[in-house]
């Protein structure tokens, strides 16, 4: 999966970490660009209760332009069940002079609340910058629930 | 498939449209809630360069919640090419007492740009609220890219 | 002060309320735009724990365009204190064919946290909209705060 | 004015720099934890158009807490005149081992658009990053528009 490192860059496939210590795996993309994988977020929950979500989305064609945008989702899944909660990244890969790609993103993260007079509060706003995992266990870490 | 509005409330299968004129089509869910779909904008493009998106994403166990929460990437596609943008959007279906459903949302626009430095205004951000879209024909017209 | 109403659109001076509740009274401006006032929000406190909160902004040159856009930032204060909260509200003023005005805006609502690693969910997002109040005792009862 | 980077920690008067080339001068506050101040985007305009915008904002009790919330509204002022644009930002001061402060924010901006059907895509979103700036001359060079 890493070899996506080395042929063609800003392909999204292959493993990822951010700097505020989240983790993913994304798949082979298929033709339309469409992807899945799994996203594991240091931040997000207790130790305890970290389990790899799943993660879906879509990436611009990759083969035309070189610094491709994409988007996807992640569904939170903890052991212990807070309400659902939901979030979305949107960015853009970028290529540096040595090669490393960047992936610059935003979110919106959703939390599941009681009524729609309470959806004012829901929706959380933020960045985060992944650079490409360049250890080797990540994949076999994550597989459990990225393989489903 | 609006047959999903009379038997089950907060699947996101079947047509839905927008206040401000947005309409999208939602596939079957599968067993993990993931879903596929088209998207039409009547406010991103002008008339002639309207097609239907491809829209990718994830609902929480609809089976589970009754006012679930969902995301989506949604890949722009115009016949004229201007730089490659992707939407994501998050958001909680909620039922009235009248059962009608209402997706309300948020979303982030991202933009390609040409390089980091003009990373910091790709992205924009609104609201979305859509309902049970109740004519005939709207799957019929965003038919074309929906089943590819 | 609902004098404003009649006279000049869109200069934000007076009374206003939201579709979810909230109220705010605007000073007159500045010459450079600048304003003062309070802003009273039913959703993000119980009723007891309702204060005016003293909000401060800028409005673009009213004198020179007809819709205006506008910033204010909001400092919570609850009788109770729960962490530091500050909202910041960016948007514009339009006014339709009967004169009436209306305030298109989105927020940033940002909560005190207790460290650098837990900055990432500590702002949300959202939208609110604002139409002239046209009763009477608004001032009366957000004056407390207000004149200070 | 550096002077306030040796007494008292996170009060927001000074001269600040962000990552991307924004510079910032902030006044006294006043009791109320009001301010005024200019800011220069490097990001925004060609360099010579480049001149200080009007800030105004509002911090909570910077004697009560030691790492306080803020918001500010900064009112865009161009040579050549594009569309009126406002941003606002909200953000905290947290300060590291080092006595080293740093303002996290978050900023909306928005632009002025012709009509409300196209309010939809007024608005940006981002982050920003601001140090002490520690050189001499920034209030010198931005005065012209700060102390008015």
């Amino acid at each position: 999966m890493s070899s996506a490192s080395f042929s063609q860059k800003c392909v999204l496939s292959g493993s990822w970490k951010s700097s505020v210590g989240c983790k993913m795996v994304v798949s082979e993309l298929s033709e339309a660009g469409v992807f899945s994988g799994s996203y594991l977020s240091a931040a997000m929950a207790p130790k305890a209760d970290r389990l790899p979500s799943r993660l879906h989305g879509i990436q611009h064609g990759a083969s035309l332009t070189e610094q491709p945008t994409f988007g996807f989702t992640v569904k939170w899944q903890f052991s212990e069940s807070p309400p659902d909660s939901m979030s979305v990244f949107v960015g853009q890969c970028f290529v540096d002079d040595q090669g490393e790609e960047t992936l610059q993103t935003m979110w919106l993260l959703r939390q599941e609340v009681g009524s729609p007079g309470a959806d004012w509060e829901a929706t959380r706003v933020g960045t985060n910058v992944f650079t490409r995992f360049k250890g080797q266990n990540m994949g076999e870490s994550m597989r459990s629930d990225g393989a489903r």
